[in-house]
């Protein structure tokens, strides 16, 4: 497995620095920055003997092109913000359970962290196949997100790799507009086809699809619309 | 099972402040700070919405104060302090494993996190039932001291509490003079008596004895000590 840590439009470069130091701590080393504050002395400080990680990040300007090549894309999320729309499942997966999940795959994962105040979007976590949430104290649950960012790359610093191989973003997405285009073109109800179609994503994230599963999908999809609806 | 942080001589009040959110995030809230560095508004910000479990630590002036009426003292170290004494059993328990060791137990663990430069001394870490190290990257193992204490801390917050009584730091204290004694009064090696007492306290510290298990070893010290010497 390889990973990719994503920072969308962090707001201190304290922050910055030490997610850095804490991915060379746990052997990662592949940092993106959508649209992040200047970085200064003070980041670079943090960073300490991660100056390198830093250097070597890439700066873009949007979260497609953050995501451009990966295979799966896991959103970090505090259970408050999750608790506000339930198509997104909550709560997320633990830490541990998300290093579980990804045993023995290869591929490129993403892991978005988002802003430090109000963290990812729900539109940013709609785009997530998979949400993972650190479960904190009802009394104080906000954490910092470098201690976040810390608890997250622990558990992913524990997974094995192995062979079964993801499908990529693109397949995944070539899935979704394959059902979603069917659905459309019978009479499934159109104000469902939104949620239907951000749970179909959920639940296909959750189960980490394989190329020949996607393709297989896209086969049962075709199959099933050729048939004739039964009448109840 | 109850928990008390100890920080052993914390250099930057930023640190201190970043633990004391993370208590609290986590549900924890008994701060020990053994000869603290100033404590001013870096450090205050940085504990944000956990001010309390700042204004609430305890400051005292030597770890022997630190530690009292505690029943388990379990020492964080980095892996390159752990190899330079073998005796210290290296590496020591991974958080996972540490919170596994404590499922189910009752009592007060302290947790000692050591100065930011050199962590705890090589005095201090013997004082400790067991060690927790975090396995980090050969390249940049030297994690910063906030982060170490998330990875722990997260781990201690998914214990359940038991009704297993651990046995109190006097009571072990007590078990290991008499065993020291006895030793003495024998003819074990004076050069490796010390040595022995460490392996000693490292064994019963991993084993988390119970008040009756204590009992029960002072009664097989007595018994061995009676016992004519067999010849070989």
């Amino acid at each position: 497995m390889k990973l990719r840590v994503v920072l969308v439009e962090p707001m201190y470069d304290g922050n910055v620095g030490s997610i850095a130091r804490l991915m060379k701590n746990l052997g990662f080393y592949k940092l993106v920055l959508v649209n992040p504050c200047p970085i200064e002395d003070f980041g670079y400080a943090m960073a300490s003997h991660a100056r390198d990680v830093m250097e070597n990040a890439q700066v873009v300007d949007s979260l497609e092109e953050a995501l451009e090549g990966t295979n799966l894309v896991v959103g970090s999320s505090g259970v408050l913000i999750l608790n506000t729309d339930e198509h997104l499942r909550v709560p997320g997966l633990k830490p541990e359970e998300l290093a579980f999940k990804l045993q023995k795959t290869k591929g490129e994962v993403a892991l978005l962290l988002g802003r430090e105040d109000n963290g990812l979007t729900r539109d940013e976590l709609r785009i997530c196949d998979m949400i993972v949430t650190i479960p904190t104290s009802q009394e104080y649950p906000i954490m910092n997100i470098s201690h976040a960012a810390a608890l997250i790359l622990y558990q992913l610093s524990q997974v094995e790799p192995g062979e079964i191989a993801l499908a990529n973003g693109d397949d995944m997405d070539r899935l979704y507009d394959h059902l979603k285009s069917e659905l459309a073109g019978v009479q499934y109800p159109s104000h469902k086809l939104d949620k239907t179609m951000l749970m179909m994503k959920r639940i296909f994230g959750r189960a980490q699809l394989t190329d020949r599963e996607v393709q297989t999908l896209h086969g049962v999809i075709r199959s099933l619309r050729w048939q004739p609806r039964s009448q109840k």
